[in-house]
């Protein structure tokens, strides 16, 4: 096992009913931006709810926060907030809300600079406004974790950055206000959370067990519990475990002191900055070719998920299985695997992988995916 | 699934060389109480590590914190933080010296009203001094929690009390710092985390599979690494696996919105204050007696345990099983799961009995568990 460190002082407060208690979590002195996205919280009933349990406190609102969010958008509350005096930011819907909401909150502190360098140039985040959430959306984990990732539309870029400063100070889960999310958003967070797990879980062997079961179970679940919530979306149980296993992916926690890869959404991001694919859409596409490519790389972890996950009790190739096996359960969320069948050729592979040379940048747990490696997975993805 | 929050804003520094980060973590200007018990970390090296890390720091020392830390010990610290205006707490020990610095700095907060309160009348925490600490044994996962269990010589008591705000900010975790404890307190220190878990896991299902999963992993793991730390105690990976896994069976996250039972430990609570066995001496005694009495109620997750930790593919009675199974287990790590092993027969049995009585204290996940359920538990532990 590595060395690490653990921080995570996010409050969860998980269940039916509990937007009621922004009441207590908020402070009763603040200035409050309330960020969202497209405005589906006016139709389920979640704005009212907000709206009610904040009471008389001073609320400006910001929406339109679009999925991957723009940094052409969000400096526009960056603006708003200086202007008038927000401090207290509190995000209402998805990831991208929340990602958007963290740019806003380091942004807004990062004075005499071009914010885009919070993300382009790792520029350091010394203040941030506090964050509240209320997560609408089960998939990216952002509601208890300190990362965000920004688009920047003039050079379509999609780039990360991470504080412990933007923490969120609770996330709000009530899985009833999930029930009425479209079909393909429920598909992309099962696939989301799927695949966060296995940037964290699919490298080598690191004498981590605790980790690696930590891994499994999240995997497991999500697929008994994933295809369970598509067939029967308000039934309370299912929504609560995927929202669960949604958070539990990428909190920090089943990553400590373990080697980690993200090269799926690294050349994933490439996908939907160049294509507008939807972030999900582009993971189950890249993941399974990145093994294939990788697998003699990964090996021992297929085999190991291909035995405990899959149950697969003995085959001459567990690693083929395992991968092909992971291929149908994107599949029968009803997601696509091939770029082709988005109508995708290999027109811009040239310009994706030469992003990566440019910038120098090297992929995967061992660094072994270079601009090379990324145009032949690019080929696997067809 | 129940609803539930969770909260965990400790600190976590895992791994090879760790201590010398204290020197970051604790703020300079501090006015620091550095608490230990019986000065094992003299021999071991820890001691000068955390002097050294500290630097000029004003440090003050309080030793001889003794397991099952006792109020009569901790009140004279308490004097002492209050004379010598201490503002920082940093524990170096196991989980007595981490439960008896919580109590402490909660204590020295509570004025105008006796600090037994805290842990007899539930009387309010409303202030406490920060804490910080090294871990040197682990077993009780007090590291990352906001739990404290006290015990009151003069009474033969035995009590715990909670607070958010005793949480260690954070938890510096060496393995290395635990090769040489005396494999009496590993071995503890591995049924210990055990129960916990269990405490939390054997009760009835609750439509949380990833909670159940994640408990398991923590079981599975211990069983996996517990008896290959006893073989080998300098082999830092299994010693690395059991810190983590200690410190994960007792940090809120398995208990997540999922019934708990806690009858072990409250019987066992008894057992110690009466009898003076270690804390975990008397969990391996109980658990398994307390599974055979309440077998009807707690089989779906018996024959669960079985199936999944144990590996019990088919049989006409897997609960009773499970229950040979986790008795086994205890017995291969050396310890005894009878009390007439000790030397102790049933003459405190009508004491301990009559002490739930008197407080109309009922235990279980359901309450199922009364004075006359203890009193029958009892002597299946002879």
């Amino acid at each position: 096992m590595q060395n690490f460190t653990y921080y995570n002082p996010t409050r969860v407060v998980f269940g039916k009913g509990t937007i009621a208690q922004l009441n207590e979590l908020v402070p009763a002195d603040r200035r409050i931006l309330l960020t969202y996205g497209g405005g589906s919280i006016h139709k389920n009933g979640v704005y009212d709810q907000v709206r009610e349990a904040l009471g008389g406190r001073t609320t400006l609102e910001f929406g339109g926060i679009e999925p991957n969010p723009r940094y052409e958008t969000l400096v526009r509350a960056v603006d708003l907030c200086r202007k008038e005096k927000i401090d207290y930011l509190l995000a209402v819907g998805g990831g991208s809300v929340l990602d958007g909401t963290k740019f806003i909150s380091a942004a807004v502190a990062h004075r005499g600079g071009d914010p885009w360098d919070i993300v382009a140039a790792a520029a350091p985040v010394t203040q941030a406004l506090p964050i509240g959430c209320v997560l609408t959306l089960p998939a990216t984990g952002s509601e208890t974790n300190g990362f965000a990732v920004i688009s920047r539309q003039s050079t379509r870029e999609k780039l990360a950055f991470s504080s412990p400063l933007v923490f969120p100070q609770f996330a709000i889960l009530d899985p009833e206000t999930t029930y009425t999310l479209p079909r393909r958003q429920v598909q992309n967070g099962i696939a989301d959370a799927f695949v966060h797990v296995m940037e964290q879980y699919l490298t080598y062997p690191a004498a981590a067990p605790l980790q690696d079961r930590q891994a499994e179970a999240i995997l497991r679940t999500l697929i008994e519990e994933g295809p369970k919530t598509l067939r029967r979306p308000r039934h309370y149980a299912a929504r609560a475990n995927l929202v669960w296993c949604a958070t539990q992916a990428l909190n920090g926690l089943i990553n400590c002191g373990v080697p980690q890869d993200w090269a799926t959404h690294a050349i994933g991001h490439e996908l939907t900055a160049l294509y507008g694919l939807d972030h999900a859409q582009t993971l189950v596409i890249v993941l399974p070719a990145l093994w294939q490519h990788q697998k003699r790389f990964k090996q021992a972890k297929l085999v190991q998920y291909a035995q405990r996950v899959w149950g697969v009790r003995s085959s001459r190739d567990a690693a083929a299985v395992a991968i092909g096996k992971t291929e149908e359960f994107f599949r029968s969320l009803g997601m696509k695997t091939r770029l082709s069948e988005h109508g995708i050729g290999r027109d811009g592979f040239e310009e994706v992988a030469d992003r990566f040379a440019r910038r120098g940048q090297r992929l995967g747990e061992r660094q072994r995916i270079g601009s090379r490696q990324v145009r032949e997975i690019l080929e696997r993805c067809l």
